[in-house]
């Protein structure tokens, strides 16, 4: 059986169809349900998992051309939270905007990953190189 | 939107019909896959979540009958982790039997959660009161 | 198995979607059909259940940003009707608004719950905070 | 629209496939959820809807030819309950057995509605003529 | 089981939808295919069942708020079968209008009863109130 | 569009997949539901279709070898209802056995056809050359 | 079974919900695919069937009002192809357009009807009276 | 597009799924229907298309290793026929049996291709290399 | 079983619905995901199979008419690469275009084939004659 | 996107099912078709890709615990391709039987990953530790 990284089916089976320049959104708990997006919830609880769980996991196997970001991300969450994400970006190319901006995206991406991430602002965009 | 406990739309249908004893399989990452068995799988990778975390979950809101464990679990984890696992079984009446009776139990359950949890024989059969 | 609040399964996967702005319907027994819209059709029969049986089991767990009711509603009702819903809606912001305009929130929601309630322009949209 | 009566679209749809010498099963919530039988669950919360509201809703229309009720029902509820169940059966022929057997009945019925009921073994099997 | 009126599951689950200003067409055997609406098909062959079968069903259960007809219909049929069409009307409000006006409320109806009917124009669009 | 003869396509798709040997129900409106058999309810109300205004339109393009009917018919039924089913079975071999054995047809059968015939015993299983 | 003329249950149950007004496509080999048509094909290989094998079943039971054909029809073929269409268009009102213009009908059709016709231009559209 | 051969999606999709040691019933007009077998229905009508025209056109691209046939074909059919069906046979090593045994190689089928041949016993079981 | 050529019965179902002037995209490892587009995702890992393992597959059976590719193949790939593709073409017409040019066709392609093909700008998009 | 490994997204839904003790089947292009089991079929023609293409991506990630393989394999081959099964064996566990034995193994089998490989008695079952 798969040893390592996502175990996840219905992950595996999404992240294998996002290519080149399609995009994918990691949602936190909070964020809005859009029907027309294939959603694959695996939040369990408030906290359970994270966004950076999620995309700490990709960025081995996936790689990411660009990030995208609420700004609002950066004033409502303490220094520490905002230098946990940046070390998860490392070298990735990110954009922030504001989140009126930043959800309109959404309804481009080819799929949706919801956690139970409690981080406000916590919702990322990511395309594919 | 609900503010705390299980936020996952499939978990919360699935125990929503798992009624007077009915059983419920919490399983670990590696546990055999059932085809006949309605499937929820919230793993991400190895030990993210667990099978405490949805139990912990449960036990407020789900009133637990009975739990089925396998024995060996015993003897393949440490003290600590023992007794974690006590800690959340509380008050339930429990019964350990060996690793393949236990499995015997599957095919009659009404569902089965899958995590990610890597703690040896750390699969969970719950009975409803 | 669950032992108090909402039992129904259909139901608590739908309001486990509803997020962060997204809106809910909750209609009596007469509210026209959307079928363009995901509807949990929990009517018995003229007045099983209520609109506020649903309310009621909503407030706990699931945080209501904010609730448009259709301006009719206070004309067509008795004070002890009209008294009923306002110790429902508790503090939430309410809006009322002309029945016409009240029905062009119905296409933008995740969903509807249908009553058997038949209190005249018993309808209520719920925004999620 | 429909005025009067049952006016959930998929209990009519039931009720009206079953015809002579079928069953059907009307469920308390707490009845054990049979993956099998097609299910309406009209259950909101614990005690809404009961059993007898769908049982008195559906003898006007539905012709009743038997019903089987658990006999453990005569010992756990109050002579209150029992005589408004009896009200309820009218002259329809009644047969009470062990709760053992009366759940051997559930594999053969066309269809179950599942109600909110709290009383102790509320769930009846009848029988259309 | 259901003694009198509808029998038919699918009809009777199709009206139960039709609520307050919904509409729902009545076919008659000639009537063109809208593949967008929902159609039961009760036909057998021409003649078998009539509009009328169908209206007088349910107009007992069924509060219809207003009516409308093709007015070719009016030149095209006997006085018996005017007279036949205006005894099942009764006192519901009655539009007649040109059948291409009549053909543009098909589209917004909720669902189409298709019949065999061979009377010219037979077709109604019923407005539930 | 078709002329004569049935027009129903469910009826007319099923009757084409019955071939050399293979059954058919015609049911009456009292006929136990099969879950297991296909079913095309073309059923209104009682009495309309009947049993045999299907027979007969059968007859014509769809060759039949044998038909079974429960013998219970007989005396159930008036000379003339029995007259008027023998004037449709025509030179057809017809079997007539306890309408127990009747039954034990049906889940060989390739479909089943509902009617809302009302006669007692009204059900036919007929058999293609 | 079914004696004659067109045996195919995909084919019946088409041709019986093409109605009043509604067309039909009868598409040779080449025809291009519509993926939002409801397509039936029934062709084997180049030349089995035709369309004519198809349109000579349909025309005794399926009354035409109208068939419209590509005018390129005309000066691709011999006579005695041009003759032998003629022969079974009848007395059916025709009209032929460029293959451009006949093309635009397509989408609006019920279904289309695929052969293995290799008659150049032979595809039609059939519209109901 | 295609150019020779099978051009039927379905058929091609069928016998690309039929492989080594598994069989393909190709069927006449009368042949029974078999709900639990896959079917592809290429049948027009009574002689459209045959089973040679089916058999014809895979003997060029797949491998058939065996060929079943019903004994009582070579009784009911002329020589020429009889010749015919050699001739498309070739080499293949064929069993011809009893059609009641015949009839038992069908549920073990991967899927049945149904024609309009009316040739008596003229369906064939084929079965790959 | 089929011996040569396209063994995969999805490809062959499609290419079997792709006509006269279709499009069908042939996509290497990294084209963009489509979700509107029907695909076959025979990819295996990065260079197998390959877009011209599919095209050499497709020449001998399926008339092409055109080709389109972008023009940036020209220039990303090494002579022998361009000659590699330019043999697979053979005399089938070709349009290079600018890859922004070249994606505006895929919306309008009948389905979409993905390799794991590696070669930069190795996607095509083919017409049927 | 994802970078390197297996990129089909429906095959690496397959793997991520397949737990302790769970077989998968990895089939050469003849091997029989088995409507029961799960299938992914990536194959294109005869010999791509091969069983060993999909084996050599698998056992990076996937611990296989055990291998099957029919003991016909051994003397339907020459000593290159042994020594080249052989290597991708590397030090897993590996049992060869009768092909007739092998096959019974399939039934239990998560699911059968269909390859184009055309070497002998090429077929696998792999079992996750």
């Amino acid at each position: 059986m798969l040893q390592t990284g996502i175990l996840n089916p219905h992950v595996l089976e999404l992240i294998a169809r996002v290519r080149h320049t399609n995009t994918l959104v990691i949602a936190d708990w909070a964020f809005p349900y859009w029907p027309e997006i294939e959603t694959v919830d695996i939040s369990l609880t408030k906290g359970i998992p994270t966004v950076l769980d999620v995309l700490d996991l990709l960025t081995p196997v996936f790689k990411i051309g660009r990030i995208w970001q609420a700004e609002e991300f950066l004033i409502t969450n303490t220094p520490e939270t905002v230098d946990r994400f940046a070390k998860s970006f490392g070298g990735i190319p990110l954009t922030r905007e504001a989140h009126v901006e930043f959800k309109k995206r959404v309804p481009d991406a080819i799929g949706l990953i919801r956690t139970g991430d409690a981080t406000p602002y916590g919702n990322l965009v990511i395309e594919s190189v």
